[in-house]
């Protein structure tokens, strides 16, 4: 195309900056992407001239502004609208995906797989999560004797920017599932997506730009070079890589990653493997299931996933019967062709240079000793035109010398496996962590202990693990699928970093901070009420008065954490443990037998029933009329500190520790700090009650 | 010194390597240590020949073989005997510190500080961590309807080496706080001191291989030059740098960390910050613990501490008051002098090399602008030898431009710090990240809503900040003070690493690995049971026949995970509920008033109490008899699913899921999941019953 005939040329792809489209005026360097099946043209790519500098500093300005003024649950409600607008929309993604190589059934696992990781990212963050934002981590140390003094960590969101560079295999995916915990987080995205296909990251973004939800400042996309976006980053930024491992280097040494203290995480290319257990013999369920993982992960995206199979490490002898059951299941399955072809069942690789650059690494596993036995460069494209299309066969090689450097190091990414023999559990561990450090295995076996052994022999070389057999080989869901709920990652080769897995995700763009301090201030920074801090006291003795409120009578929009209340004691006599053994048949000897009672080790003689007193406690601190408390939902970390024997007291404390709101309800979780002590003021018993409390009062309740 | 007079040097420090002692036998290359008060020579270092590739092998041979026939509470137990160990040895210990210029109350914070932590993290490694070596992390997540296809996280330890490299400043203790986690999680440990000091950390290496604690391969040491000891690992391997910054960009950039996923965690020096609240006036109780704070840090380890305050942030107009405050407190209590004189409260640094850097640093904040207003390189060094000894006098400086680019860059690694001022808290806060990112920040101030303020500002340039105030300016355990139970390290300029934090610490040992599989797999993987996985079940029926054993009856040398008792139905009656609202005194209308009952949105008429559900559940599962369960200490994760209405019945299923015997009791802890349902089989409730049950059955209880 000649440089002057720039009105035919196709159109030149946005980028979306400081909250608006732009592309550059008359680039010199435009790159030309082109359709996967065809080689028509479907865009131009050029970042020319684009100031990355100001795309750092409104996400830093505009972007932690408006996100700041949510809370964690709000930003993860806008994701699950979100997902609903972009699943309205998706078939716009899947037109724009056919052009990439992709089929109907890979548009499921980037556009829906894309769209489901967000819904289940707002979920999860609106159960597992406060309505705040600050997150605590882990319990409360008490760092003085007289409890005057605390420590405990607390996540706080990064004061930068999320910057994600993307690989060119899924486009929608890879954005939205770095989005959606940086979106909770409260951090503001950069997104650059690989040349190949942003086309369809560009659509997604203006879908998501459409929907409204996204705040000033949230999301910006850079559509072609990131130029010199890194030199603008700090130790506020973090940087989430998917890509090859050469690019992940290249970045890493990046000044500001490598010295100045940038968050960069990585996920590359790995030999992931898959494994077939000593048990798992042709002819058992799990053989069926191995061959239909391997199959599927080599023709699922064109075998262009991190996360496919590249080395299938099966027992000696089945190293023949594998090739000869892949052969078959792939013969009678696969049709290469264009995606928009209904018979196609394998789509071509994203681009002619794609298709060479595996051709290239399957030669270099021949050149290592490979043998090919389905397929290869050679065995022709079926009806495909491969003048025009990426297309490459589903090939399997075979090594006679399982520790070959090459099969462990040489990553072929398009449809192509390799598979090796072991001799027993301890050399198939040992051929597994060849790889250096992988993203996921998948182990083929029936036996839990074979489980266990190779558990505890690569576990450490990957980031996660699936256990197929017959039980779960209908339901799995798949040695390919990184899922929103579960770490996606992997030590070494892999990448060394850590995706997804539900709010740990979140986590990663937030800072982990101990904080030490006073109950009081620890209150206040957490917005937890910490024992020992300030409390508004309520009694059974101010509330009969009138110049206390029970806290059970506040509604959400009253309650404030620190109210409480404490109850006067109540004696346990040996005729209420005795009742309450009768009643709920807990005959314990502990609560029915002197004698042995006497000789356990732990208690004194008799003692009450621990759900004696977490009854009685209830009784000591209810609120019986109707109120705003709408329910005890559970009951979280009993625990029973000193027994309590007839004759003993107990009175009860409760104080309002947690507040968590509902977005969507008229009412809210509140978690109760509850101790009990005896008469002697010592602790009997600490634990959280959970209930739900409304956000009103209604007029009858007060 | 010549070469030839080897009689008359001192002794050349020896390594242990490969579980032996190991010199150079005539090295061409020594650095010769001297005492810090007197330059007398105390030992000479050199590794040269040293082999670190044997090392790297033992340790991953010998060193992972013999800690992985421990289990986690074995190895933490381990812990508390060397704590003992080391403690009753530690005069040993101050004698040499004294040498490298350190005062009795600097060996305290070291040798003392060191014990201390490897105690805390045996008491935490039992309490917290499982008595095995599969840890789990999180809930198990439900990917298939059926629950046939669960997914969860489990931590394994790594299968290299733990290599650790410290500063100067902590030989005692900045081993042992890497040595503990590591060895708890079961991985090898190479360390590596910094020379000057290396002296007290082969004292204590040997201390810790004569107590016969230390299993083969387990720990080794090289006193002197690592060599190419990086050029040996890889991802399996993890490597902990305490130092500079420019040293710990030096071994980043070494390839096999760059690129071969080597796992690096670094500690740097940073410009630490004490924030002075705008409510903490001269005269309260917060400005006088803000003094003696920075006094404090100044002065301890003669301000060579990587969380020394550098930086003394002060409302504008109270930097004069701030500085003559600290000049009163230092000019009284500070007597520089030889560690080993009565009189001495601040020894000098640990080398004329340091006190020249330290000097250099000041003269350089002095040319951006500082002024030196207490103290100064040039003030003298009272009645200690400066010629002899690497003596500099506490100083303070202060800058009229708090914005000065020096004095949040450059650090003066002594007893040095700046006092700037701010205008507001929006002013301080930014004043605060100029530093880059910290170890750790105090802010003083009694006022929770500041303290939030602050926290929001700067927790994420920070690992750690503590609130000071009046309530816990007695009992704080200062600024300067890394814990075992809180994570120690910062973003940016501080390394951007974790140390500490408790168990956290542990796993940074660790690989956590996302497992997938079937109920059955995942109870042979984790050790944990899962519901839905095999179990050996008991009945009231069965267990009458004789057929069956109730696992209450089983002692930790019978008990399994998946041993199970069912119990059959018992209806609840509306008496029942009436009867228990009345002896517990529990009236809350949801149990009481049909018409109030049905209102409310959760329930369908008035319902059984929660807590009858739980206390009739333990009527239903208990075995009344004496036998090996001792005690139910506790409950965790209660949740109330359905509600339960008179004419209801219930059933409980009890499981024993997770199993951890004691090291030092005859008893261990038994973690049992329980399930209520009612007779549609709905679940009605969901819990974990923790108990403690004996490791043996005694005869009369069978």
């Amino acid at each position: 195309m000649a440089a002057t005939d720039t009105s035919a040329a196709p159109r030149l792809l946005p980028s979306y900056i400081q909250d608006s489209w732009w592309t550059p005026e008359s680039p010199e360097k435009v790159s030309e992407i082109l359709d996967a099946s065809t080689s028509e043209p479907v865009c131009r790519v050029s970042t020319e001239g684009l100031d990355t500098g100001a795309a750092v500093a409104h996400a830093r300005s505009a972007g932690q502004a408006s996100l700041g003024q949510l809370t964690i649950h709000q930003r993860a409600l806008r994701l699950k609208h979100l997902a609903a607008h972009l699943h309205e929309h998706r078939e716009e993604l899947y037109e724009l995906s056919d052009r990439t190589g992709s089929t109907r059934r890979d548009h499921l696992i980037d556009v829906d797989g894309g769209i489901g990781t967000i819904r289940t990212f707002s979920s999860k963050g609106r159960k597992e999560l406060p309505n705040a934002n600050v997150i605590v981590d882990g319990q409360v140390e008490q760092l003085s004797r007289d409890g005057s003094f605390l420590g405990e960590h607390i996540y706080t969101r990064l004061s930068g920017v999320a910057v994600q560079i993307n690989a060119f295999n899924f486009p929608v995916w890879g954005m939205l599932e770095k989005f959606a915990p940086s979106f909770i987080a409260g951090v503001p995205t950069i997104v650059k997506p690989a040349s190949q296909t942003a086309y369809v990251t560009q659509a997604c973004v203006r879908l998501m730009i459409e929907s409204g939800l996204i705040p000033a400042g949230a999301l910006q996309l850079i559509s072609g070079s990131a130029r010199d976006l890194l030199d603008h980053l700090d130790h506020r930024d973090h940087v989430a890589f998917t890509g090859s491992a050469n690019t992940a280097q290249l970045l890493r040494s990046h000044d500001n990653v490598a010295n100045q203290g940038v968050r960069f995480t990585s996920e590359t290319d790995s030999l992931n493997a898959a494994i077939l257990g000593p048990d798992a013999a042709p002819e058992t369920v799990e053989f069926e299931a191995f061959i239909k993982s391997v199959t599927l992960e080599m023709t699922a995206k064109t075998g262009q996933k991190c996360t496919a199979i590249r080395r299938v490490i099966v027992p000696s002898a089945q190293v023949d019967p594998v090739v000869e059951a892949l052969r078959a299941r792939l013969e009678s399955r696969v049709v290469l062709g264009d995606p928009r072809d209904a018979d196609t069942t394998m789509g071509p690789l994203a681009s002619l240079d794609q298709r060479d650059e595996v051709s290239r690494a399957v030669d270099k596993l021949v050149d290592a000793g490979g043998a090919v036995r389905v397929g290869g460069p050679d065995s022709g494209t079926g009806s495909a035109d491969a003048a025009l299309g990426a297309y490459f066969p589903a090939t399997v090689l075979s090594f006679a010398e399982a520790r070959t450097a090459e099969v462990h190091s040489v990553e072929a990414f398009g449809p192509v496996t390799s598979v090796l023999g072991y001799s027993d559990i301890d050399d198939a561990v040992d051929l597994a962590a060849l790889g250096g450090g992988s993203l996921v295995a998948t182990v083929c076996t029936h036996d839990p202990e074979i489980a266990a052994e190779f558990t505890r022999g690569i576990a450490s070389h990957h980031g996660r693990v699936l256990f197929l057999d017959r039980d779960d080989a209908k339901t799995s869901t798949g040695h390919g699928s990184p899922l929103p709920h579960l770490v996606h990652g992997g030590p070494g080769r892999a990448g060394g970093g850590e995706e997804l897995g539900g709010i740990r995700a979140v986590k990663h763009y937030m800072q982990r901070t101990a904080v030490q301090g006073s109950p009081d201030l620890l209150t206040g920074v957490t917005g937890v009420w910490h024992r020992g801090a300030k409390a508004v006291t309520a009694t059974p003795e101010t509330v009969a008065e009138g110049t206390a409120v029970h806290p059970f009578r506040k509604s959400l929009a009253e309650l404030r954490i620190g109210d409480q209340f404490a109850s006067g004691l109540r004696t346990v006599g040996l005729q209420d443990i005795t009742d309450f053994a009768e009643s709920t048949g807990d005959t314990f000897y502990a609560h029915t037998n002197e004698e042995a009672a006497t000789a356990n080790p732990f208690f004194p003689r008799r003692v009450a029933h621990g759900y004696l007193l977490v009854a009685w406690a209830a009784g000591l601190f209810v609120e019986p009329a109707p109120g705003p408390v709408l329910a005890n939902t559970g009951l979280e970390n009993l625990s029973f500190q000193t027994p309590v024997t007839y004759e003993d007291s107990i009175r009860v404390t409760l104080t309002a520790k947690q507040i968590i709101p509902r977005e969507t309800d008229d009412y809210g979780e509140v978690r109760w700090d509850t101790v009990l002590h005896n008469q002697h003021d010592e602790i009997v018993a600490t634990y959280d009650v959970l209930t739900r409390v409304a956000k009103e009062n209604k007029p009858e309740w007060v």
